[in-house]
């Protein structure tokens, strides 16, 4: 007698979920240094300093009062004003403080964002490969994920994008830096996409929204790599922040909606976005944390341990012979099967003691998740199983 | 080209909002000391010391990586061992850890207990008067809510409550000490609405679950008010507890959802919580708050200046011949309109830089709602003002 969809959902765990346990029962048993653990996202390296000190002088001289009440439902003004401005000072769009709505992380930007523009039966894109949970938050408002294939470099397949997009299609997601591979899309790609929404849009005479996931912005690791401002490309776009990655902290569920003022309906869309996260019990972001970001903008978790694992970890299983894709940004290596069975090489690495995340459930049969986001110690000690791995598969001798 | 009841509901400020934004304006024409701003339930005593002293404790000597990292879905395991313990050493009632869910706050454990318990067409029943959003938080599930008549000393009618009971009942919110009324329902309330269920329960052949809105459980302010732990009374009870009033800390998005062991298909229902919760976005209950509450359970703000200002209040306005509910908790002064028209009595109050909540939207029309969770100063200042609208209504020369 009770939401059966919601009791599946809660009783089956996410594969991530289900290997990162497997893992916390195999440490116990064997010592945790012995077991590489490369299923979660979480990050591995703190915070920056100056997020706990901005705590511990807010809780000290700010007024209480203030800084533990409600704030307004879309977040404090002078907040989402500070933000405004660095979108404006670093990305080149003007997205106005009232067009900005705090959020519980990007997961909540995105059931609200979803809510907010989409009825049962709508549809929301996703380019392959993708987080898994977009298609319980599309469910969540009655819409329908609709896959979009990928080519061999991991990109949108332009022409199965353009054959998918319906009369029902609301939103595209596009989530660059891209979890799980780490790829980030091009300029190219980004105006690729936005050529193609602009002549659907005007087939079916009504707006198509992209809604940029971008909790891994920041984190690209070379120079020359630049991550493209979609509001700047497309005008119906919603961007869907989090400070999760960036700052290092996941758990105090920090972010924002933006809604681009040019985009279509722009009014109509941030209003049904403060009415979604009221129907889905928001109330508002969380006030402390949300003065901890107005001071803390801008500021990055140090990166360059991620830089090390990925240049280590990418240089020494292509040295392997195991096929990579070069992950431009997020903490993730995205690697193909040498046999193309996910599982099997899943099961192999699991004999040796590694982990990682099969990416079936990621829309990408065929390739395997490892999250980078430990420490460089891990990296170096887990590289002697990956070579006896691909002595297995026969990749080396 | 959105979703037009998401817009409504974010264009539509709530009645209490709408006079909020008010009264702020109007402050800034004739000086805020000169209105009277009785309109929303922000706790006016700062949150105790030990919660500022905890957070920068915190900040300063926990481990960063685990403060501000994601805990599991449900919440950290060792919080939810606290609370379990409080719960038992509390409220003589055993709900294991595992039992229990963080949540942002309690109107998040509200939506995900709906989501969790109820398909769409589903019934939710709450008690004039109640909180309006309670029928926001039942249509974002699909469920319809019902609402039941009060008496005249504003506890349910029994009678109305059996009567439209029905087979798409599902759950039945339980708020006390209740907004608006302040009123707390004694164990005789709670046996008879227990018994009613447990009837209808065997009719019908399922279960109905009650669900227990308790932010405001420790705010009352007689030694005899006692508040009846609704799991001790009936098996198929959840709690959506939060510390948003007790350590005056509404803004950070802290409470939980407790589900009574002895419940039916109590697992599926902490799975289908589960679910829900993963469904609406919400990962997991901000981490450093949920380390924060876990050292400073048991605390309350100083609820001295509530208890004076109800004494004052309540005091004076029946000695000037207002009929009012006497508030065991909270901190609402629910007040009869004179003639009986809440619209009129607010616009005469008005006149006087008076501003209370017309009640109508609480499911209580011809009444008022005086939120008195402001400075004692305020209340001794406000008081001509009041003894001037009852000589206009003729209730004193």
């Amino acid at each position: 007698m009770v939401n059966e969809e919601m009791k599946k959902l809660g009783n089956v765990r996410s594969v991530i979920r289900e290997i990162f346990e497997y893992c916390k029962v195999r440490k116990a048993e064997i010592g945790k240094d012995n077991v590489f653990d490369f299923s979660i996202g979480n990050p591995s390296v703190p915070a920056p300093a100056i997020v706990n000190e901005t705590i511990a002088d807010l809780a000290a001289n700010y007024d209480s009062i203030e800084l533990h009440g409600y704030t307004s439902a879309q977040g404090d003004a002078r907040v989402r004003g500070v933000i405004s401005k660095y979108i404006s000072d670093n990305f080149g769009a003007e997205v106005p403080a009232n067009n900005i709505y705090m959020t519980c992380g990007a997961a909540a930007g995105l059931t609200i964002s979803m809510k907010a523009l989409c009825l049962p039966g709508d549809e929301v894109m996703a380019f392959a490969p993708f987080f898994p949970e977009y298609k319980v938050f599309s469910a969540n408002c009655g819409a329908v994920l609709v896959p979009v294939k990928s080519d061999d470099k991991l990109l949108p397949d332009m022409a199965d994008f353009e054959s998918k997009i319906t009369d029902k299609t609301r939103i595209v997601v596009v989530n660059s830096p891209n979890n799980p591979s780490g790829v980030v899309y091009p300029e190219s790609t980004i105006k690729a996409i936005a050529s193609v929404l602009e002549k659907k849009q005007k087939e079916y005479g009504h707006p198509v929204y992209i809604l940029c996931d971008e909790p891994y912005r920041e984190l690209v690791y070379d120079k020359a790599t630049k991550v493209p401002y979609v509001m700047n490309y497309y005008d119906n776009t919603l961007v869907c922040y989090s400070w999760s990655k960036s700052l290092s902290i996941p758990g105090d569920r920090i972010g924002y909606v933006a809604v681009n003022p040019k985009a279509a309906d722009s009014a109509d869309v941030y209003a049904a976005i403060c009415g979604a996260g009221r129907s889905l019990g928001f109330v508002c972001a969380p006030s402390m944390m949300q003065f901890v970001v107005e001071k803390c903008i801008g500021h990055v978790s140090d990166l360059s341990v991620y830089k090390t694992n990925r240049d280590l970890l990418y240089g020494s299983l292509t040295e392997y012979g195991f096929d990579c894709v070069y992950p431009d940004g997020a903490f993730y290596l995205f690697v193909k099967a040498p046999d193309g069975d996910s599982k099997k090489f899943f099961e192999t690495a699991k004999k040796h003691e590694v982990l990682f995340v099969p990416a079936d459930s990621f829309a990408a049969p065929g390739y395997v998740r490892i999250a980078y986001c430990v420490t460089t110690e891990q990296i170096k000690r887990c590289l002697p199983a990956f070579k006896e791995i691909a002595k297995e598969y026969g990749l080396i001798k």
